[in-house]
């Protein structure tokens, strides 16, 4: 590590020392976001945008390639409509924010901002869909959602948050089962092919499910510390919601029927997943396919004749590849390192005089910190193969730290001992029953089931809890 | 005309009848949007939704290439907040929607909607500009927003609605001026060389602005009934909002001052204008760079060996280049073509047997109904050439229908004359008195002032209302 890069470090609490403070260090650092005057709401800056959007552009792009069509509906919902699926209701009517003045006039009848829009899909859904000519309806939607938060935590926990939301309505329960780990995958892959991240994935436990679902499929990813991060699901409703909402439609046989329905989402929450899988004592380390910006060009000695028109020179024969910057201010090279190392940037490329002379530059990587002479001639080509060189060692390095952080218990004293000294995933037989997580939660104050993984081992006959003969094989962990 | 299109005409109520029923009747019919259970709230569907991020894609790049970053600022303006700059409370309060309860508590203090978040942007920027290093800010978001209307129209009027937000902060007022304008700009290139209809452009006049603005510039487009559509404003600010939100800045001669701002914004109210600029009685016709199919293939006697395949081999070929769509359903071709004559797909591709033999197939214009024979060696050459061609002669009609619906008045019984019975927009001199802008609104059933064009003629030395000295010349219309 150069030595310009020490004054930075200082004003970033190690991980080890503190990972809480290391985090919201980082986001303040990186002006990824701020707090607004209203408690929970968040304000999303520039560089937490970007990042954003660049999540959403290539997951929209995988969505369409599957025959998702975007929407938007409206963003309140009448509480009499809230109210008509009960599990859903009592779910997310203890933290809804209502509308109840509208212009001067009080309402009639209460308004929520959307927490979800299930509500609102199914409304829809009832006017447009007749006929199995007019199935599947595969919607989604880009918005913000609302649930009224008493703790926060950047990204993790805010009481408005960014997200989209699939609803989808199929013909049979064999293709919207389908569709629903079409999409768990989708997200899945997305995690290891944009964001460098291995996930867990299985379904969740009827007590962790979704509030009005059958069944929730669930992608976890491992932190740095050890905790679980609840990182997408995909749910698969059957027809209740459609039977709540008097959806129907007049099928093949001539018969009236009911649809079958399918949700699935990701929100802001994987910025801070990409904060605390990649992040290091240094700040920020982002997956080269999200970084808002992929080459940082620092030059060296630019006060030089002829370094600085080198410099813009290589930037615009690296624009149109990559999303590449030139930092010319009076600030110094050491200066520059280290604020480019905070903000992730996964490539810094150095130009001096010589680099000039010699027909080269440096290029320096952020997950390694490795050096490499590279030559001008060859340096779109090279910086490519780069980008995809660092997304491999960090996809590597998580998954390293993901299989160190994974765990088997057999016994609860086992379980406890991981719970309570290691951290990370506890894979732990499990009879079916909820007063066994129940139980588990309370002596590790706070360890959840996360999932029953598509694949499950065995790793006993019995259930690490109750010692009754056991069904699955749970992922278990602390949670954000 | 094909004989297979009257069917769908008669759909459609000719826009000569009844104007406003035209309009409705073609937003239903292509399924663009539909009303949510609240009143005024709207759903955007597939179809409408699809044009509007085209919209939105074509127009983000133009922002960003002018150096425009992309921010999320919090739905909820705390009532005090509101209330900091008084011109625009005043414009707003009186149409907003509050919340008061979250969760199950009575909130402290009422919480509105955003209407438009400058109040948001300057509580942010009071934070985050210290230093004139910390300028300009060039901050845009894309949201919805939130205006308790009573009345409601497709597009032209909802209580919520999409749309983007820009917010500048500079150094100096001739920056933020600059700014100001250069994005009234970028509206207009965009109306032109991608929505293909011509503006009528400049400054509003003192009642026309917007609340809080010094200074308000617009671009109204033409409607095919004659009625004005403000379409898009831009706002130089001053050090207004600055001053009631106490954002200051140390500048270069180390002296704390008021940095000078500026918004902007457009919304879902452009797929309005894009309707009533372009369309006909047979429905949408859609300019090619925002339609979200540029071409469908339609397969003639489909049935006939070798007749899908080469039609699916052409999809594929066509694919990377165009936003291209194969309807091989089993409806009959005459159906096929009033349907996307109805969505306004600006090119049917028609293939048949006898076209195979020929190496060819036939390309039907949407805006003209013209059909030309094409060779399948060079036709993605072909089509783009043709999207183009269809383009421009899009925008040459608008230009025309602009010309024929606007004149000019030197008296007031020639400008009632015009209002009462052509419509259009009224080139007029003004006096500069708002006293004629209401008088001119009363005795016209509602003609306003549009804009003072940047470039101004001079048609006479007298206000047509009053006969004092002229100071402007003014577009006026009827509006939406």
């Amino acid at each position: 590590m150069a030595k310009g890069n020490q004054k930075k470090v200082e004003d970033i609490t190690a991980m080890d020392v503190d990972f809480s403070k290391w985090y919201t260090d980082v986001v303040k650092k990186a002006a990824l976001m701020d707090y607004g005057s209203v408690k929970g709401s968040m304000i999303l800056q520039p560089y937490g945008f970007a990042i954003w959007e660049n999540m959403r552009n290539d997951l929209d792009k995988r969505f369409k390639k599957t025959g998702v069509e975007n929407v938007y509906m409206p963003m309140l919902i009448p509480e009499s409509l809230l109210q008509k699926e009960k599990d859903h209701v009592a779910g997310f009517a203890p933290e809804v924010a209502w509308v109840t003045v509208g212009g001067n006039e009080t309402l009639q009848e209460r308004l929520c901002i959307r927490p979800t829009s299930e509500t609102l899909f199914c409304e829809h859904f009832a006017k447009v869909i007749q006929s199995y000519r007019d199935l599947p309806k595969v919607y989604n939607q880009w918005c913000s959602v609302m649930r009224w938060e008493k703790t926060t935590r950047p990204f993790l926990r805010s009481s408005e948050f960014l997200w989209q939301e699939g609803h989808t309505m199929h013909e049979t329960k064999e293709e919207a089962m389908e569709r629903t780990i079409q999409m768990y995958q989708v997200y899945a892959d997305f995690f290891k092919e944009t964001l460098a991240i291995p996930v867990v994935g299985g379904q969740k436990t009827e007590s962790e499910k979704f509030a009005g679902a059958e069944a929730t499929y669930t992608i976890e990813a491992m932190m740095h510390n050890g905790y679980a991060l609840q990182s997408g699901t995909s749910h698969y409703f059957g027809d209740g919601f459609a039977k709540s909402f008097d959806i129907t439609f007049t099928g093949r046989d001539n018969k009236l029927q009911y649809p079958h329905q399918t949700s699935w989402g990701v929100s802001t929450r994987m910025i801070g997943a990409v904060i605390m899988v990649h992040g290091d004592d240094n700040g920020l380390v982002l997956p080269p396919r999200i970084a808002p910006t992929q080459v940082v060009i620092v030059p060296v000695a630019q006060h030089k004749p002829g370094v600085l028109d080198k410099c813009r020179e290589l930037l615009s024969s690296l624009t149109d590849n990559f999303r590449v910057k030139l930092d010319d201010s009076d600030n110094s090279p050491g200066w520059k390192y280290s604020q480019y190392e905070m903000l992730g940037v996964p490539i810094r490329l150095e130009m001096g005089p010589r680099d000039i002379e010699n027909g080269q530059c440096v290029l320096v990587r952020r997950d390694t910190g490795e050096k490499i002479p590279a030559s001008l001639d060859t340096l779109n080509e090279t910086i490519a193969a780069l980008l995809d060189t660092i997304h491999e060692n960090m996809y590597q390095n998580a998954c390293k730290n993901l299989e160190e952080k994974t765990f088997e218990a057999t016994t609860l004293e086992e379980f406890t001992e991981i719970a309570n000294n290691k951290g990370g995933f506890i894979k732990a037989m499990w009879c079916g029953d909820e007063a066994c997580e129940e139980k588990i939660k309370d002596i590790t104050n706070g360890v959840k089931s996360r999932c029953i993984p598509f694949e499950e081992d065995k790793l006993s006959d019995v259930c690490v809890c109750c010692g009754k003969p056991a069904k699955h094989m749970l992922y278990w962990g602390r949670q954000y």
